[in-house]
């Protein structure tokens, strides 16, 4: 009740500020087996053309397309076998006027040929074959350089290397790409009540969790560096956050409410930061504080789990992206859905409702899952997606059609 | 032209039959900051309470609520304030009648008190507060158990680990979890035109660029152990696929078409292993085979890049997840667009169409990239995710409204 802010800002219009004065980190370069989810720091552009050689699309005979006019089954064109092509042979092999070359699927042509004939427009007969229909030249021929080409930029910096870039990297023959280098994140959680995982809870503590949620939630684009648990002291607290300097960007968990212990803005203050935001349209998440000490971003998430976890998605990654230098939004799987039970919210601020997902007579149906209280830890598990009810509206009526974005990869719907 | 299979099977029915002779792995125990992206091989019950106390859920003060009967702003009740609690405190003090401790967010509720006044419903004056509202039980105070209660399942088994299991677990207190080891995949690939990453690119050679998508697309799951390049020789790939026996699955890349050197059926045969299905309803990937050998699963996946992945997607993935033990389908984020251009399709046969996503006029459209050739490594990274059309549709107009399963995680819509 005392958690009153004086203006609650839209994420989106905090981030636009925000993100201005954040930079994607450095680069460096690393093998291409390691790159895996890594951001490019750079345009690639292709040593190669791909593919590197004219190759046969079917298995057949190279032949000049030249010598294949007016070939018909009544009327067939016999050419003459002088060798035969497997994929990585590496004969020195010649078509000649009059000649083929029989070939499988993936062979280089050969010299002299233009053009494949398909197994099924042919009638071998000892060395020599019968070709039953014509074929232009470039038939059955992936030809060099048709998938990329030497010198084309195939991927731009800001893309994720995700398994197709891999593919893409790989048939290339680049060995190394230049990426951004992963941002280090200081997290440092406040509030004399926690204790590290595996303590025994004395009265009144709790486990220090959500230092393991916000671990797992970035560590596909960051370097999560622990600094520890802050007790509800300034100086305490103070020399944590000057510890976090050296990396690419700080997180508090907890201590951003107006309070008493509420020590996050009074440090960045104290530090010479500026606060750029504090207080976001969201709920849960509203106490959340965007600053920079310095150059530093320092992100103070709310202590509440739920609070903290709405806070990290909506604006931790989209920050984190920014350091990483990607170039995208994070996408989720969203579906349609219909509410079984009404949902509350109070317009002006953004509401992220924890629903659960299930199926009837054929139907989607999201059920709410114990819509108040955003340190109900089990309502996120309990929950398949947020239904995400936005400022300008008053709640959705049970029976209502709503999206729902789903925050697990693996789900039966 | 060759490569023709006498029948095609759908993949849903495939792998229901396939997944039948397919058991999770065993299990292991991990630390649970270890455990990000794992699957639980058991049910979590909770050890304790959450919270494991009553606590404050607002800055108030600690009261018998029978105290406080009949309070209002013109007649309040005063109460003796004998101490103060916050979050981590540790005192012993309790509160009998007529008393009040000051109590913080997060901090125990002490003996004797049944409930908070907020501070707003409250006015101190020295050692003195008057309360100016009357609160029932239990106001104000997340009761002990009431996010979990010990004994209480709180995950089930087939759970991926995600950030929000993380942070329920470690509520929990749970040092460490019970979860099926991550599956061994042996990767071999086949094919004499093939050459590591980094070698030179001799007359007719390709980079084996399948292996670095396919490590990239499993390794969330699974543990890849790539066996290497076996040429087309029936001796050496048997060798390999034998080697690959000790692991949990097999996955080959090539050698499953019908052709003179699309050894991998020989191989499954003469190892006295059972191809189950060979040639599947989906283009790309038509030519993926389903085998076993003993008990341990062979995947074949085509070589055309293309066709691998499609396979890969829809066909491993969901083996991986069966010996995972994950329960559940992976979901991927989907968008309705309008396709600008038209795709034909062969009814019979699932066709996955790779388009481009832009916006135009705020309207979400779709660009089909290069239709034809499975060999198009770039058509894959130029999109931005399939349109499936259904075995029995036949194609799209251009105009259609269509829904497209992005395969990236990070993309400007």
């Amino acid at each position: 009740m005392t958690r009153i802010f004086k203006r609650l800002t839209p994420v989106e219009q905090a981030l636009s500020t925000y993100l201005e004065y954040l930079h994607p980190t450095s680069s460096e370069e690393v093998d291409l087996g390691e790159a895996r989810g890594r951001v490019l720091a750079e345009d690639v552009i292709s040593p190669i053309d791909v593919p590197p050689f004219h190759r046969a699309a079917f298995d057949g005979y190279a032949v000049r397309s030249s010598d294949t006019f007016g070939a018909s089954a009544s009327n067939p064109v016999v050419l003459k076998v002088v060798g035969r092509l497997r994929p990585g042979d590496e004969s020195e092999i010649e078509v000649n006027e009059g000649e083929a070359v029989e070939i499988a699927t993936g062979a280089y042509l050969p010299e002299g040929a233009d053009a494949v004939v398909p197994l099924e427009f042919s009638r071998r007969s000892g060395d020599h074959v019968e070709v039953i229909r014509q074929v232009p030249p470039g038939a059955n021929v992936d030809r060099k350089g048709s998938d990329v080409m030497r010198g084309q930029t195939v991927l731009t910096e800001g893309t994720v290397i995700g398994p197709f870039e891999m593919l893409l990297l790989a048939s290339l023959n680049v060995t190394r790409v230049r990426v951004f280098r992963k941002p280090v994140v200081s997290i440092i959680s406040t509030g004399s009540e926690l204790v590290e995982l595996g303590s025994e809870l004395g009265r009144g503590k709790i486990v220090n969790s959500n230092r393991y949620a916000l671990e797992s939630l970035i560590s596909d684009l960051a370097v999560p560096r622990y600094l520890g648990i802050a007790r509800d002291d300034e100086g305490e607290l103070g020399e944590m956050v000057k510890r976090g300097l050296d990396g690419d960007l700080i997180v508090t968990i907890a201590g951003t409410s107006v309070g008493e212990r509420d020590l996050v803005p009074t440090i960045v203050r104290s530090l010479g930061g500026e606060i750029l935001f504090h207080g976001l349209s969201i709920m849960p998440g509203k106490p959340t504080l965007l600053a920079l000490i310095d150059e530093t971003p320092l992100i103070g998430l709310p202590g509440s789990p739920v609070a903290a976890m709405v806070a990290a998605i909506e604006v931790l990654l989209p920050v984190l992206a920014r350091l990483s230098g990607v170039n995208g939004v994070l996408q989720w799987p969203r579906v349609r859905a219909r509410l079984d039970r009404r949902i509350a919210s109070r317009p002006g601020v953004r509401h992220y409702v924890r629903v659960k997902l299930r199926r009837e007579n054929g139907l989607l149906m999201a059920t709410p899952v114990r819509v108040s209280g955003s340190g109900i830890i089990s309502s996120l598990t309990q929950a398949d997606g947020f239904v995400i009810v936005p400022e300008d509206v008053e709640g959705y009526e049970a029976g209502a059609e709503v999206d729902v974005m789903v925050y697990r990869r693996w789900l039966r719907l």
